[in-house]
Formats: structure tokens, sequence, C-alpha cells
């Protein structure tokens, strides 16, 4: 690994990995700005913009961003989560230049036509649709929405229709000048590049953010409670969830061991258990998803409408047994699972790409593999019974989608 | 590139790619089996036998199998299509004897054990009503049933609940020991690997596939056609196709470069034309599917309701635009996508493991990444319209699923 960070004057990182071996080059700039940012009344406004971000610059129309990216093979695209914004090329190496020109363009020189965005919002409608119409997608929603009832954290990333159809240019163009400042943006790139090189592209490239000063930001209050959405569906796609950890929490590691071997593979306890022995589920697994300053922990399931009724009790007592004891093989095969996939996604520059510019947003530096790998190395049977008890000890969260009525009541482990 | 095949005895072809700088390995096993080599009686067969081979071997409980791989962090997966049937492993490059190992294991000396029989049934019928449940899934087996009606070819993989209920464990093992054979089969292995340690092994290793004549295969009969489910739902998930080109077809390159100017990204027509002039959809995008003797191109589309009466006459517009003439920028652009695509696929392990596997399948041998280039950048205005017509000139097939009232009739290109 050959990682180095330098911070330009505005506040904006610069981290590059160098992959001496690679043709291809991933670069992208993660902002630290997402739905968890969102008053009530524009809830949805950071994934809108993102699309808008697309929709043409000073210099560029939307179909001249398309055919750009596209004429030298390359792609560019973006995501918005509950806590970030992501905007990402990748391209052959040659062509990062334009890449980081590009994604600099976007980010900085967006004219928020008024036509493109009426027809942008119809587009984020169709995708509103989409997403309801996906059963385990949506349930990630109704989960998120009874874990943190009324709080921006629980709201979905896409808004509703009616809140996108609310947002005029003027409200959008603000949102993006006031959230979209050096300090809360991390610029990464990996490949087979040079990291002066590279920060002298992104400081003359990135001479026009904003100067803005800290967002305000909520903790998240987890409460847990219950959604239930009843639908004609073949199968009732479920989450049963509790309290989680942050990224910065001690017991972050043991949770990713605990969710493992929970449910992170064919050998984990609960496809054992729930699909292997019972036959009573196609799609079974355990989650850990962390933000900086909280996260919940939950398993997923999907099964019939008459099988829905052995499902919670059985779910429930792979939760409570999490407590009595684990034996030294399953730790051990966790662990080997968790570093494995650390080294297989080390061959991807996009996965790099990623991971710096995450771990620079969240802890400030970036994180070797080394210290990584010990974390995961510490973790015993003694850190995860005791992060097993504190998960235990929290209010559940329980959504539900598609034939709910032999679901019965949502457990409590305390 | 540094490809090697050796074809053993029993006729297994064994194809390395040697990745001098990579940590991990991808090795499996791809069988030229699949759903078009089945009766209508035991549709579905090739797919529960994919999951039956996970069940148990003389030596390996199918807890032993989860366990061992994931015991160096490695996973092991399958997947069944319309023509394969593929079981791999990605490991950290010490483990791939193990890897080896173990897929010959499952392969070869599995015991079909019917109480396993009995609860994998129950898994796969939850995989179907994931499946029914999953519109922009099913919409595709609806598209293959229209456009092969009554074929093996157009059957879906997973086949039937009822099917599945219906075969016993020596329907399964029988279909096994008179499908897989040497010959059909390819040992692919891509990594930091020596090819003659790895021919050694896999000969080692599998010394034990039976020994069996050809199988009867149909070319498929392409004869379009038109499948609605109506269903509740927010959008109508839908596909307007025809007939399409086998991998062979002196055509294929051309298509190739046609499905990405049509509907291959951001600057392609169906996007510019139907989401980003008219926000009608959030997803659209053309496919082509190709067999070893036949093929579909095809659009898939998702659109609200009120929006469908609209989205048949478009898509039908851009396709009956393809054989009106093509610019030089766009023919250069798709090109130039391809290309970088192949370049980007060469990082991942998996990617060039499976690719190697695909090209003996269909080949017989390995296919250079400057051959195909060749092929691509010999794709012109003229060959392009050429296959344009070609594809005009099929019979079209629809399949929709959601609210399908304002669909209006299937359209028809001559």
């Amino acid at each position: 690994m050959d990682v180095q960070v330098t911070t330009l004057d505005n506040g904006l990182r610069v981290v590059t990995d160098l992959m001496p071996n690679v043709e291809t080059a991933s670069v992208g700039a993660w902002i630290d700005v997402g739905t968890r940012h969102e008053k009530a009344s524009v809830n949805g406004i950071s994934h809108l913009l993102e699309h808008m971000a697309f929709k043409g610059t000073k210099r560029r129309s939307a179909y001249d961003i398309a055919v750009e990216i596209e004429a030298v093979g390359g792609y560019l695209n973006a995501y918005t989560s509950r806590e970030n914004t992501a905007y990402y090329a990748k391209v052959l190496k040659n062509d990062t230049p334009l890449a980081i020109n590009m994604i600099a363009d976007i980010l900085q020189n967006s004219t928020m036509d008024a036509e493109e965005l009426e027809r942008e919002r119809a587009v984020i409608i169709q995708e509103i649709h989409q997403s309801y119409d996906t059963p385990d997608d949506i349930v990630f929603d109704y989960f998120q929405e009874a874990a943190y009832p009324g709080q921006a954290m629980g709201r979905p990333v896409l808004g509703s229709a009616d809140l996108v159809r609310s947002m005029d240019r003027e409200t959008v163009l603000n949102y993006m000048n006031s959230h979209y400042s050096g300090p809360r943006m991390v610029f990464a790139a990996a490949g087979n590049l040079d990291h002066d090189h590279i920060v002298k592209m992104v400081e003359k490239e990135f001479s026009h953010l904003p100067q803005i000063s800290e967002l305000e930001q909520q903790t998240p209050n987890y409460t847990g409670g219950d959604f239930r959405d009843n639908r004609d569906l073949e199968q009732v796609h479920l989450i049963l969830g509790v309290d989680g950890v942050s990224y910065s929490d001690d017991d972050f590691y043991a949770a990713s061991v605990l969710s493992t071997l929970f449910g992170g593979g064919m050998s984990s306890r609960l496809f054992q258990e729930i699909r292997e022995k019972r036959g009573l589920v196609y799609s079974i697994y355990a989650f850990l998803s962390s933000y900086t300053d909280g996260g919940v922990f939950g398993v997923y399931a999907g099964t019939g409408a008459e099988e829905a009724g052995q499902i919670l009790p059985l779910i429930t007592n792979e939760f409570t047994k999490l407590s009595e004891g684990i034996q030294e093989d399953e730790i051990s095969r966790a662990r080997a699972q968790l570093k494995a996939s650390i080294l297989m996604s080390l061959e991807s520059t996009s996965s790099r790409c990623e991971q710096m510019a995450r771990q620079i947003s969240i802890y400030g530096r970036p994180i070797t593999v080394e210290e990584t790998v010990e974390h995961i190395d510490a973790v015993n049977e003694k850190s995860l019974k005791d992060v097993a008890a504190r998960l235990l000890s929290s209010a559940t969260t329980l959504s539900a989608v598609g034939p709910c009525s032999n679901l019965g009541d949502r457990p409590s482990f305390n």
C-alpha cells in the first residue's frame, strides 16, 4: 500500500493510492452531505441535487457530460446515502485528468437549469416507484423510519414524490452552495498515478468550492418501532434489528465479527438454522450499518406467508443465543472471512478509492490493512459476548412488507 | 495475458490465466448444461442439481462444505443459466488447492441425501417466490417464454414449485451422471498460479467424471409473442425485443456495438430520448443475450401506469430509427465503451476466470483481447445498418408486469 494524503488550503483532502500494475484508474469526490442533513420539508434534496449535478454546467450540457466520459469508454456515476454523497468515475489511466476535470465541473459550475429540473423530478419519481415495487429494497426504508421515527436519520434517501415536486431551482442551488464545501469533501484516486500530480490537478480544478461554516447535525436517537406494509406478495420481506454501533465505537470490530458469524455466509448461524435446517428462506443475512455517531444491527429474511409465523421466534432465538457463548471456530472463521474480503477488495481500483475516501471522511486518516487486521484479530469471545449483551439490551425494530397477517408481535429481547 | 489450455484424457479442458501481481485466485468449473437441456417434465432440474451439489458428498456434509471454504475466508458459489451451470470459488492464492479439491468433490461425490433434498426443495420454492416478487427479474422469464414458446429455451431456470416438489433423488442423481461429463466441462483458474501445477491438481481431483455421449440439444426456434402479467404495482416493467444473434454469428460484434449505442449508457439513444428528454423512466437499457445457436436482442424499461401509453411507441420509434443511419461519433463511442469495459474486467481474477471458461466453452479456444478489439474496431456504419435491418425484420416479443391496461398493442417493426 502506498497511500498519501494532502490537505488543500480550501480544506479539501486529497488521498491517493498507488497501484503500479493496473491500467485503469478510479477517482471521485465523497462529500459529508446526505439525507441526515435535510430538514423534513426538503427530504430528498441531497439525492435530487446529486441527479441535478449531471444536468449541465456553465461549460457542458447534460448531453456533453454523458458523451465526454463515454467517448473515452469511462463511466461517471454517483450515489446518495444517509451521511454521504459520492461522485466517482472509472477510466483508463490516461483519461484521469478528464475524469477529475468533469467531477470538479459538475460540483462547482452546475447551472441547475429549471427545465432540466422539471424533467429530472419525473425521473426521480419513477425511481421512487421502482424502489416501492422492490420489496427487499423498500423494507430497508421502512426499517430506518421505525428505528429513528421523526428524525432526519429515519427518512428515505429518495424523499417522497410530493416533496420532489415541491423543490425549486433556488432551493437546490442554495443547498449545494451551503453544503458542498472543501472541509466536508474528500477527493480520492486509486491507480497507477502520482500523488503530487493528482494534488496539483485537484488544486487547480477545485478552486471554486464555497466557503461555509459547519452544518447542523443532530445525533440520531434510536427508539425502535414497528412498520408493516401488508401487501399481496408471495413472500414477507422483513427486518428485525436493534440499536448498533458507530464507526468509531470501541465495539465496532466486535460487532463486525459478530455480524459475520451471525449471518455473513453459508456457515453462519442464521443461514444454517433457518435456511439449511428448516428450508424456510432463500435469503437471510445479518447486517451492520454504521454512521459517524450511531448505527443499526439487523437481520433481513424473506419467507412465505405460511412460514411467516415461524420466522420471528426463530430469529429471536438466534439473537438471544448470541449471549450464551460463541465457539472459537466460529470466531476464527468470521475473522478469516473479514480479512480475506479486505484483501480481495484491494485488487479493485474502485474499492480502494471508495475505502480511502470513507476512511479519511470518518477517521481523518487512512487506515492500513495491518491496523484493520489487528483490530479484527483482537476480537475474542469476551468482546463478542459484551457486544452481544449490549445489542440485546436495545429495543427492537421490526419492518415488513408482504402478507404480514401471520407475522405475530414484534419480539423483545429484554 | 498468459493464457494456457490443456485437454485432459477425460475431455475436461483446463485453462489458466497467469496474473503475477495478485494475492487472490479464482477457480471454477463451467459445465455446458442448463435449462435448455431439460425436458418439460423436469424443468428446473439443472438448478435443483446445482443446489444439491452443496448438500454433501461422501467426504463432506453440507455443513462441512460451508465451513471449510469460509474457514479460509474464501467463498464458493454457483449459478445456473439456460446453457450453463457454473461452480466457482474465490480464495487467497495459497488456498487454491482446497478450492479445486472442494469443487471436484461436490461435482463427483455428491450423495444427494433424500432428507437434504426435501429441505432444499423448500428453499428453491422460496427462491421462486422471491423472483416472482421482483418485477424487473420475473419480466425476463416472461420475455423468454414469449420468445420461445413451448421450448426448453423458453422455460424458467428455476422451474415451477410443483415441478421442484416432484423430482426425486434418483432423477436428480441420474441427471447429474448423464450430464456432467468431462467434454462438457471447462475448469478455469486465474491468479498468480502455475499452469502445469493446476493441470496436475485438476487431473488428480477430477478422475471420476462420468463417460457419457452427446446430449440432445434442439436449436431454439424464436417465434416472438406477448406475455403480460397485470398486477397492482407502481410501475409497468416491460421488455420489447426481437430475434438476436448467436455468439459465433458474423453479426455478433456489430450487434454488440449496436446494443451499446442503442441503450448501453448515459449517452445512448434510449437513455437520452426516453429518460433525459422526456423523464418517462428511471431505468432503461438495451441487452443482447446470445447463445451458442441463437439469441435475443431487447430493451428493458420501467415506467408509471399513466406513462405506459407513451413508452411502446417511443421504443418502437428508436428501434426503427436504427435502420436510418448511425453517426460516426456514436459508433466510436460505443467501440470505446466496449473496449474499456474489457480492459477494466481484466483486473479482476473472477472476471478473467469466467471469461476464459466461457470462451473455451463457446469457441473452443481462448480469445485474446487484441482479437476482440480487432472485431470491435471492424464494426462500421454499413455492418451496423445491416444488423439493424436484420433485427428489424424479426417478429417482436413483448413482456410486461404491472399495471398494463394503458400499454397498447405489441408493436411490429415490419
